[in-house]
């Protein structure tokens, strides 16, 4: 193989882009520098889960989400395996219910099950959001259901508050624990119009995640009861997740914390207003159509191994990254995940008009000659 | 209760301490930014445990411990379960050894057993090593016999090293794998006068911690065949320690093991030196008599309160903390860990020797008037 004529991929034309028009920049170490500098070199360590540095950002998060307490964990989904757990051996059933495309289900290797034999209940198609008459219709026994909002594998989906509140009430009434997976919690607020302890309040445990909307580094907060949250910690040092010092990663979530859950609105707004703007493209549309948070996906109805030509002639061109992972969804479609931060603001609107009119302009080429 | 006139604690005492015996000083956030100062803030962080930052370490690691391949872990506690699951799936029993003592018995909430349902047998006596003998004793089938050099918790004592051999031998022979607990590898080197690579070639898997002697934030590594690491990888992201990026403490391990792991001789020297010098106090021994390792215990013949009161004036009058955290032993007696480290080398020998002169006049007098 000539290594001189390897053409870059669609990822490293993508990672020196110009601009992106999703994220918060490149995850590189200036992030922890950044949030880091600003911190006394004196102030003491959290020690296995203890001292100020961990408790008073576990306060300030459990009062922003309306709950008693909160556990910083260095992981969501350590967090959440953990928390479905609790509700199992509480209820005493090894049942819970949630998305087919839930995290638990897809991306952690199956450590539910193979860590604590806990069954899952699949609700809804792929496709579908879980509705209350999913709910209803439940013929199992189950300790929990899981809702996550916004549904991200679907492009992030939401139901409407007033299905949450039935849906709430359901698992009240028949003794279900009712569990959040609110990764994306801050970034669904502008659409609900509610306060995070709002949405909480229906939920009698939820998991938010510091590294998605919010950019830090890595970590995650299990809030609940003062009695859940205990048994957590638990948990916490079984898994191996209760370290000497989490610091780096809790300085960082609270400093990013403070910088961007005011911007989640900004962020809306530009997924709206740019997934407008695909769905002008030819063989071009979002998922959901008119996004409800930050983010959505971009669905190509062209082969992945086309389109992703067009978006490296695209940036390389334009300037302008679509994306660094497209990803094959049928044999003739393909699609990527668009979460808007603090990059896409910084493109002028002329680039990203002209960057779409050429996108539009090539989608119509690919789609006239056929397969290649 | 009147506040003005609580005496501070111990612990509280030793934190301002103008000296201290053991350790490498405060585990405060300039430990993290000494570390992540030099590095480029460009370089880009590790993703869900590839790219460049956390794959050169792990070479450097399984290349200094003569091992195929290596994963870093957020911790050992994590790291170690998922060894011994690995041995116990390997070989289809459900049982493991270990010393009474070990890590995973006392310290980690049963998350062997809960997670698992792996089944220890306990060998040796709480205050004895695991010997030969005992592992030629065993009646039961195990997947895997752990052990832990030097073992902590009886003030870090050491088998031979011809010992060692002799049960790496048997158990390899009968089909037994063998793990080493190397929290503490790096700081028994210059006892045994073997190279790393040379322990570890007696184990089938090693677990190695960068916080203790090494002295950095978090974070240990497992070692072992390719295998061996590739299955260890798969329960990595099952337990919720794939982490999106480990850098923090991937690059504060890299750098403390660089400055530190060339000391160890040096605290070792220090360590016996020192156990020496309170071995000539009054009621005063050290476990072990002479160490074997940068640690050991010191093993005060007189009950906890009255060698509270003791250190702590000790503390105020010469400047210098010996421990913060003293420990019944039974009701009579009582004994603190040191671990020698940076900070033994910065007290004055005469101010050393003083400190313990005095030390050992105050334990003839408490010695001398019976119970308060």
């Amino acid at each position: 193989m000539d290594e001189l004529n390897v053409e870059p991929s669609l990822s490293e034309v993508f990672n020196f882009a110009k601009y992106r028009v999703g994220g918060h920049g490149s995850r590189n170490i200036g992030v922890l520098k950044s949030a880091i500098e600003q911190v006394d070199d004196h102030i003491d360590s959290d020690i296995y889960g203890t001292g100020g540095i961990i408790e008073q950002f576990q306060e300030k998060i459990a009062k922003f989400l309306g709950k008693e307490t909160a556990v910083f964990f260095p992981s969501g989904t350590m967090a959440q395996q953990i928390a479905l757990r609790i509700w199992c051996d509480e209820l005493g059933t090894q049942k819970v219910a949630y998305h087919p495309l839930c995290h638990l289900e897809i991306h952690e290797q199956d450590g539910l099950k193979k860590l604590h034999h806990i069954e899952p209940v699949l609700l809804a198609d792929k496709d579908s959001l879980i509705t209350w008459s999913d709910v209803q219709n439940l013929q199992e026994d189950i300790a929990c259901l899981l809702i996550e909002l916004p549904q991200r594998e679907i492009g992030g989906q939401l139901p409407e508050y007033n299905e949450l509140v039935e849906i709430s009430r359901y698992c009240r009434k028949k003794g279900i624990k009712l569990h959040l997976d609110g990764a994306r919690l801050f970034e669904v607020l502008p659409y609900y119009k509610k306060t995070a302890a709002e949405i909480c309040a229906l939920f009698d445990s939820v998991y938010v995640s510091f590294y998605k909307g919010i950019g830090g580094i890595a970590g995650a907060m299990l809030v609940g009861s003062e009695a859940f949250t205990a048994e957590s910690k638990i948990w916490k040092r079984r898994y191996g997740g209760d370290l000497i010092s989490l610091y780096p990663y809790i300085i960082s979530s609270e400093y990013y914390f403070n910088l961007r859950v005011g911007k989640m609105e900004e962020y809306y707004e530009g997924a709206k207003k740019l997934a407008e703007k695909f769905n002008h493209c030819y063989s071009i549309d979002t998922r959901p159509m008119i996004p409800v948070s930050n983010m959505f996906h971009v669905m190509f109805k062209a082969s992945r191994e086309k389109v992703e030509q067009v978006l490296i002639q695209l940036c390389k061109e334009t300037g302008i990254g679509i994306t660094g992972n497209l990803r094959e969804y049928t044999d003739t479609t393909c699609y990527c995940e668009i979460s808007i931060g603090d990059q896409f603001a910084l493109i002028p609107d002329e680039m990203m008009d002209t960057a779409l009119t050429l996108l539009d302009d090539r989608m119509r080429e690919i789609g006239s000659t056929g397969e290649k």
